[in-house]
Order: C-alpha cells, then structure tokens, then sequence
C-alpha cells in the first residue's frame, strides 16, 4: 500500500492568496460595476529592462544553431553568470565568494523550499513571526513542525515575534534552535536589521552551531546606510549562514525564474556524532542529483543586467518602485495609520485601525475602497492586527488607490 | 547544533559521469593527440526547432513591454501549453485528461526526483535494474533506501533484474512493494515493454495498491506497434500512474528546460489508516510550496512545437538520431558485438565482448577507438558486463565513430 507523506495534512487547507482571491470573486459577483486595485501580491508589473530583452534574444538566436546550441548545462549554473554576481553583488562588499560558492537556480522560492532537505528532520527550527509562508510549509511537510495548535502555532517550531512593541527586531530565542530562517528587508513587514542587530544572530549561531537561512530578497531595496545587503557583511557569518538572492525582485524576473544561493565553503553541518560536515557538498549533492540547472536563455538574460546599461535599467525599476512606496507610505500616515516598512524594501506594513483584526480591514478596504491588501495574520500569528500592501503597482494606480482611501475609508 | 541529512552519506562516492570525465581527462593528459568522440550523456546536439525559436523571441517581446509583460504564473504551467499536450499527446491515444491533471515543471529530472517526497518514507520502492540513477538516489537521500551493500544493492530497494536472459522484462517482485519506478522506452537498455506487459503491472499496481512512477521520456522515439506511448493506453492505469514527460529529447529542451507530470484525479495513495488520499492533491500542495512555474518566455516555446511547422520538425529530429541509432546499431552487429535497444530508443545497450566487465571495455574502446560510452555498471548491478552508446550525436561523427570500432578495435 502507497502511504502518503502525512505531514502533508498537517498544513492548513486553505492557502492565504487562495483566500484572498475567493473574496475577492464574491465581492466582485455582488458589485460588478467596483473596479477593484490589487496592492496584494508581491508580483511586480514592469516590463524587463532592455538588457535582459537583448541578451535573451541573443541567446534564443544562438539556441537556432547546431555550432551555438547549447544542451545540459552545469547544474549549479554557467560561470559568465556567477562570475558576474560575484563581480557586482559581492565583491563591492567587501565580500570574497569562489565560484563553486553560488548556484544559480530557478527561483530563491525553489532553493528557500528545497534547502532545509539536507538537514536532519529532529533539527529545532527557528523564524520570525509574521514570515514568508514557504519557510514553515515546507518545515512542516518534512515533519519538523509537530502539530499546529489552536493558536495557530506549531509545537515545535520556534516563533520570534516582530512587532512594533520590539521595532519588528526579533530577540534571540531562549530554547536552543538548529536553523534560523531570516528575511531582511523583510517581507511582509518591510522592516530590516542592523549590521549590530544582525551580529548577535551569527554570533548566537556560532556559539551553538546554528545554522542561519538569510533571505535577501530584497536587498536592491535598501537606501539607508548601516543596513546590510548581504549577511556575509557581518563578521563570521561564512561559517553560519547560507544566502538567498533573487532576479525577481530586482529586474522584474519573476515570470522568467532566476535566482541564486551562497554555500561558502567554510559553512559546516555536523554528523550526529558531532563531526563538521561542509554543506556546500550536501547542497551540490542535492541539486545535481535534483536539479538540472536554469535555461541557458534565462541565465543570458540575467547576465545581461550586470552590463552598464542594464545596471542603469535596474536603478530605474527599484527607484520606480519605492516611489510607489513612498506614496502609500506618506499617504496612510496622512491619514494617521501608523506604518512601518517602505523605506528600504517595497513592503508597507500597517498596523490596523481601531485594533480590527487583519481580515476584517481586508473587507473593508475592498468594500469601501475597492482596494486589496494582503492580511498580515496570514504570515503568522503575530501578523494578526497587520495589513501588508506593496509597492509593485502601477505608479498612477497606486496614486489612484491612495486618493480612494483617503477619500473612502471611514476611519 | 544543525545535523545533517545523513542520509547523503549512504550515496556512493563518484557519480558515474564524473567518473567518466576523470578518465578522459587523464586520458587526454596522455595522449595529447587523440580525437574522442563521446557517444556517452544523452544529451541532444541539434538545434531547438525553428517553431520553437519564434515562440521564444515572440514571448521575449511580449516581455519588453508593460503590457504584455508577464509576471507569476500559474505553479502548474499556462493553460495554453496544457491544453495542446492533452489535444496532441494524449487524444490521439484515446486518453483523456483533465486540465488539472498536467502539471509543468522544468524538467523531468526534477519532477522524478521530487515526487517521492509525497509518500511515506517507509515505503517499500522498487526499480528495474540497471536504472537512471535518479529515481535510486533520490530515495537514499530520503533514507527509504537502507545501507548499500558489498554487492552494490541497497537493502531496502528492490530490484528488478533487466537483462538479455530476461529480454529485458522485469518480473513482478515476490515480496510486496508500494512504489514502482518503471521506465519505457528504457534508459539505459533502448528495450520496450509491450501493451500485455506493462498490463501486468498496471494489475499487480491495482491488487497492492502500490503505485507506479512511469518515465516516458523516450516515447518520441517509438517506431513500431504495440509499444505503449503512455502507460494511461493500459486499462486501470490512472488508478495506480503517474507519467512523466519531457521536451528535452523530442524538441531538444536539455538546456530549455521543459517538461511536464500527469497526475491523474483518480489516483490515490493511503493514510496510515487505509484511507485514500488523492495525489493530485498532494503533488499540487508540493508543486505550489516549493516550485514558482516554469518560465512564461520557455512555456511558449514549448507550445510553438505543436504548430503543424514545429510537428515536422520534430518528426526530423527524431529521424535524424534514429538514424544515428541504425547506424550504431548495425554497425556494431556487423563487428559480431550483441546489442539491444535503437529500435524505439535512442539508446543502444551491448553485451560487452568476452564477458568483459564494462569499465574495462570503457577504457579498451578509449584507449583502442578514442570513443567515450557509458560503462553498463554505473547504472546498476544489472549493467555489469553491458555499455550504453547514445544516437544524440553529429551524424557524421557517429559514422565516424562506428568506422574506427570496425577498424581499430581489437575484439
């Protein structure tokens, strides 16, 4: 008999943009003529930069020849791009990767899914409350979660709750954990970490051989200085921290899949007799034996934003994006919501009128205003009472969509 | 402390094709001269049809403009290249699919290395020997598989032997088992199951509620009668199958990344307790969690080949490596050599002369012929004594490559 992998009914049923889209469909099957703003999902709308258009074109035409063809390529990605991402990510930072350090992959989504597999299932697993919903998905599909309680936790996952009362910085846990997923910028609440902030987690990861899952996702974001863009800016975080980085959010690669993962070399795991185990190995293991690399064309395309005129494309598309941020960030506090995020990520997290808890402002923002968000107890318990809204809209939708709640809200 | 999957540690050392380019690479060190010719990975060398190089750059447009611009897609793929797999591969069978029945992926590697993860992992896993490592692999790293033996066997799979004394049939296992991997056309033997074989695992599945993992991304390659495109032509099939497929072989996709898993509704696997549990369900849950799509610009790509212009040329392609396949075939029977599998397939597995073992006959047919194959062994116990040559090359150079076994082998 077939078993099934039952954790698998440990998950909730109904998934959070699942939801959203049912409500919206009803709203929209009682008010046909409401032209609804979606400020919801984290998907942007600007088309790719020009450099990432050339150099896939390009690499379709060299795809059109048997003398340029090309078939399976290295699973952990061709070097014209690592060589890139280290030349223009990291070495700026002060940063030194090897080649055999970054896998280029098809999405930070893939990798932040796939990455806990090569761990042991009884590791103690750590995160941030509210949180990207993939981090705790796939720890429960695994079996590492225990059952979900009543208040929507799970037994044997650490929480780290982030809310305006501690700044959204999360403290260090009391129990001893394993791994630590961190996201900063932060979605969904657009809050980030020191470079201070961050040394007392890769200190605490050292001195319990913890190991550190960071999410940078939205580094291209941050403006201000003393924020980290990478978590090896930190000292010692080599021998603790694996890094995700992503095309999507940067250049618009959403649709198009592209993204990559540190491993140094110096990073271990350990046997459970105690012995360091380099889990670059383990992670080149996993996605040779899984995996079989990112379409040629897409990983040409990528490239391509590492040249002068792609580089000026993508400061274009951030700077487009965070005027978005600026907007609905200067727009809600006008209208004296209390907000947080939108600063150096495209995120704006605001914490509910009236303490209304997270899904009863959603019905009222699409009633009255016709606007979705995404309700922050759908990240997490302590997301309850938080409403998160993006900044990856249209520029004059998003000015639209302020306009209606200044106008709209009955606050 | 964050312990390791040590799982990993029960996989064998050396992966076969590294393996494969050490020796070349010593070899070449030593004989600076020498012209190798690899008839080894089964890798395409042709261009991607030209229909497919149009649906790329069209969609790369689509991509540089706000309008056209597409972000997220769908986890299981863009209806539009759904519904022409189900008119085109599958109506034509008589087998009739549901739209949420494909799921797209990025390739087959990924798919058949990622299913397992929705069983239980004390499922009991059975699979033809000799295999393509990754069904095998996948599994040890998931600890379904049991320590690996002296005799190359690990304790907790089984196999199925393929070899000539069997015409390469594997038999029904004798102890009972829940997971099935089969694949037909074979890799690595080139051998076929017919209609009436393939029947009897199709009941066996039914009878043991066992379910089986069908890799069928070789059936392009089909020239005669009786021989299965999809194991959904067997009656009882979508009660008890999963079929994977891919773009790679047919449209040449290794470096494209395309490929696709049919997951049918009436397929179940069972709770601890003996209740039926949809897979759809399950593979949907881990395909959304963990997986963002396949992207949108290689999507279309893959949809341009089922134009009446992109059918031909894969028809073409297809000859054109089964041509390659006659050619490897005949000529090694005229040389008094046994040899399976290029009728249906693009892959011809030997019997090694004198009951040579298949690393000597690597380094004999390197050292005598400067042409690299694939040791029969590396696939399995059951490959022991055999070799695997791939038709996927250069037409010249795979007469080239037949001319120097006539003449420089010494046999």
């Amino acid at each position: 008999m077939a078993k099934i992998n039952e954790n698998y009914l440990n998950l909730p049923g109904s998934y959070l943009f699942a939801e959203i889209a049912r409500r919206i469909t009803a709203y929209k099957a009682a008010n046909p003529g409401a032209d609804v703003i979606r400020l919801g999902i984290g998907d942007v709308t600007k088309a790719l930069p020009a450099a990432a258009i050339e150099g896939l074109h390009k690499a379709v035409d060299e795809m059109s020849r048997d003398e340029s063809f090309r078939g399976y390529g290295p699973e952990q990605g061709y070097a014209f791009l690592i060589e890139k991402i280290i030349q223009f990510d990291y070495q700026p930072l002060g940063v030194h990767l090897d080649t055999d350090e970054v896998f280029i992959s098809d999405g930070s989504k893939s990798d932040v899914g796939n990455f806990q597999e090569i761990f042991s299932l009884d590791a103690k697993v750590a995160m941030t409350d509210p949180v990207y919903p993939v981090y705790l998905d796939t720890n429960v599909m695994a079996g590492r979660s225990g059952l979900l309680g009543p208040d929507g936790r799970y037994a044997n996952i650490t929480y780290l709750p982030c809310r305006a009362g501690n700044s959204f910085i999360p403290e260090l846990p009391k129990q001893r954990v394993d791994i630590i997923y961190l996201c900063f910028p932060n979605n969904p609440t657009g809050t980030t970490l020191s470079k201070a902030e961050l040394q007392k987690w890769v200190d605490y990861a050292r001195e319990n051989k913890a190991v550190i899952l960071y999410d940078a996702a939205y580094e291209a974001y941050i403006q201000e200085p003393d924020v980290p863009h990478s978590i090896y800016e930190i000292e010692g975080a080599k021998e603790v921290a694996v890094e995700f980085r992503t095309f999507s959010k940067n250049a618009g690669f959403t649709g198009t899949r592209c993204g990559l993962t540190i491993v140094p070399k110096t990073l271990k795991g350990y046997t459970a007799g105690g012995e360091p185990y380099p889990l670059n190995q383990l992670w080149n293991r996993r996605q040779t034996t899984k995996f079989n690399g990112t379409p040629y064309i897409v990983q040409r395309g990528a490239e391509a934003v590492y040249t002068p005129a792609g580089q000026q494309q993508i400061r274009e598309l951030i700077a487009y994006y965070m005027s978005n941020a600026k907007v609905i960030r200067e727009g809600l506090q006008s209208i004296g919501l209390e907000v947080f995020g939108g600063v150096n990520a495209p995120y704006i997290w605001l914490k509910t009128p009236q303490n209304m808890d997270s899904w009863t402002f959603f019905d009222k923002l699409l009633q009255e205003a016709h606007i979705v968000g995404t309700p922050g107890v759908g990240f997490g318990p302590n997301g309850q009472g938080y409403f998160r809204l993006t900044a990856f809209g249209k520029a004059e939708t998003t000015v639209e969509a302020i306009q209606r709640m200044k106008t709209r809200l009955k606050l």
